[in-house]
């Protein structure tokens, strides 16, 4: 649950978001869409929760493979579906993980 | 509870968690850290959310203000309990956000 990424550097994606009300198929595409990008190239891992906001981050090796995920056809279309039902809010960064840690 | 960061480039801190059982005084001392974080220089904003992992993601302005703030007295204090008490696991990982756009 935790993901285990290799040693940095490495890239991170933070997506952090609010809801609408009702699921209205989201949940359903929300495992479908992670399923898909544990299947691209350069995926190292990802880690979700959610309360009153979402946070999910995924992990990646490179800028180029962040590309390459976002440009993928299924993932358009569920970018797409988010903006004009699931989403209120949401705000995408796309980090360089410099030094990681744990306990 | 979406942060407003400034234009990148920042820094976020990835901290990804697994709690031991009950609270234990969890709720209280994650309430003060954060009310204590809001003042430190260079503290930019936070996010949280938590359901059978925690992500909370910090923001900064520099590299030298995470590692004050890692630094800071009482917060050490809570880092300490936080190993001994409070976390099964946690991850932490040092990012400079280099993009980031919202909807």
């Amino acid at each position: 649950m935790i993901a285990q990424t290799l040693p940095p550097p490495y890239y991170a994606v933070i997506f952090t978001s609010l809801r609408t009300e009702g699921d209205n198929g989201y949940g359903a595409m929300s495992d479908e869409m992670e399923a898909l990008a544990r299947q691209q190239a350069g995926f190292l891992g990802v880690e979700s929760a959610r309360n009153e906001i979402g946070i999910t981050v995924s992990y990646w090796r490179s800028l180029a493979d962040i590309k390459n995920w976002k440009a993928n056809t299924s993932h358009l279309l569920a970018q797409k579906q988010g903006r004009e039902e699931w989403y209120d809010h949401y705000k995408v960064r796309i980090c360089l993980v410099e030094r990681d840690y744990e306990f």
